[in-house]
């Protein structure tokens, strides 16, 4: 029935080789990490809910002229998708002093930063993911000085809509991680944002409970991470509450 | 006997307030630690090699333009230095992958690196140094960008000098650290460098035997650390081979 060739699976997601030469099929699995990537089990319609949200996210950065490789949904579970060249870099952008920041600089969960900051981590599970600087970075050949100021000058235009568009939904954006791509068209190579942006990729707060709504909403009861992203979604106005994201199996593209 | 004010004590060095406003005394201590801070007990006659190797670095940096604090040599365990205004910052010259950066990137001790890459640390024992990035150091203001191109500049001809005068003695420079200081002379303020130079502060290995030249040199064998460092000195054409380092007990300034 499968017949498409996986040509990568991550944690969260899988890649198929899409339809037309440059794109691929993006599929949203149910798994469900914690923050230090460690698997914590499978929540039933979390990757139907991260597929909504991060359709909704990637095409409003579209719009405003953030490129994506987001080009549309096809179904429940997956999205079609421009194949770009990865870059090994997580991207992280921060507003809160949170997690391994907090560990790292001995600064209280929660606090404000100074002003957003904006880190990579090698994309290497297996060290790890490491900070990286832009020495490392440069020195390693994994990004070049332009490159690094493209994707800088990207992550920061994308916290600042993702911080107004939580903000609107009563959301605290205290960090989030993105990953780029290099999209080469005719002679031209440009930096464009990959991956996704959802629950899993952010950290995000309720602004006036301070509860998590993001994957760490799940360290008491793994059925909070479904109502956590489930909120996340109603508030941005995506998942209509007749609509159910449970018991929606994957459907496959022909 | 010894009434004057003691400004910083740190792992390896006092510093007393000196004879003159703007100027300390460092006091060389014999205490030997690992790379990882843990103290490994007292080695007799350490710090009188570490005055007389960082008075050598230091003053022929002076020579060839690179600012620092030194003044000069007192005796046989002190210096006279400028006051600067510390930055809070552990700047690391790297030319060949060792202890941390080796860790965290996955490779091979005594790997050659790409090119030399500085990294800089937090200087906060309590939280183990941690790796910081420009974005970090930047956010936070333990350096501004001016700054911060001002100490890179100054890392790099430092590791340039270095790296020639360990070749020079048949000892390859695999890396080494330092740390700067703002020293502010009427409105001009600049950057120059402080704190010391020596076996303690830089990672050094024989060219042909590959034999460890620094603190590491005495993983085995405490006796081994002062020979490495009197072989550092004796092949730099520092000691004289009939001074004795040992036994020479602290001389105070009056």
């Amino acid at each position: 029935m499968n017949r498409r060739r996986r040509v990568f699976e991550g944690k969260g997601k899988i890649m198929y080789e899409g339809p037309e030469p440059g794109t691929l099929i993006q599929f949203f699995k149910d798994d469900a990490f914690s923050a230090d990537s460690a698997a914590t089990g499978i929540i039933d319609g979390k990757g139907v809910l991260n597929n909504r949200i991060s359709e909704y996210v990637f095409g409003h950065l579209n719009t405003i002229g953030i490129p994506t490789h987001f080009i549309r949904r096809l179904n429940m579970r997956e999205q079609l998708v421009r194949e770009v060249e990865m870059i090994p870099l997580i991207i992280s952008v921060r507003n809160v002093a949170a997690g391994s920041l907090a560990r790292r600089l001995g600064l209280e969960e929660g606090t404000p930063l100074p002003r957003s900051i904006v880190e990579f981590f090698l994309n290497a599970e297996e060290l790890g993911n490491p900070l990286v600087t832009e020495e490392h970075i440069t020195a390693f050949g994994w990004a070049t000085p332009p490159e690094l100021d493209d994707i800088m000058a990207l992550a920061i235009r994308i916290n600042d809509f993702l911080t107004g568009l939580f903000l609107g939904a009563g959301i605290q954006l205290v960090d989030f991680k993105i990953e780029c791509g290099r999209l080469y068209e005719g002679d031209m190579m440009r930096i464009i944002l990959a991956d996704e942006i959802s629950p899993d990729s952010c950290r995000l707060a309720d602004l006036s409970t301070h509860e998590r709504l993001d994957r760490d909403a799940s360290a008491a009861n793994p059925g909070d991470l479904f109502r956590a992203y489930s909120e996340v979604a109603r508030r941005l106005g995506i998942m209509n509450e007749n609509e159910p994201a449970r018991a929606a199996g994957p459907v496959l593209v022909k």
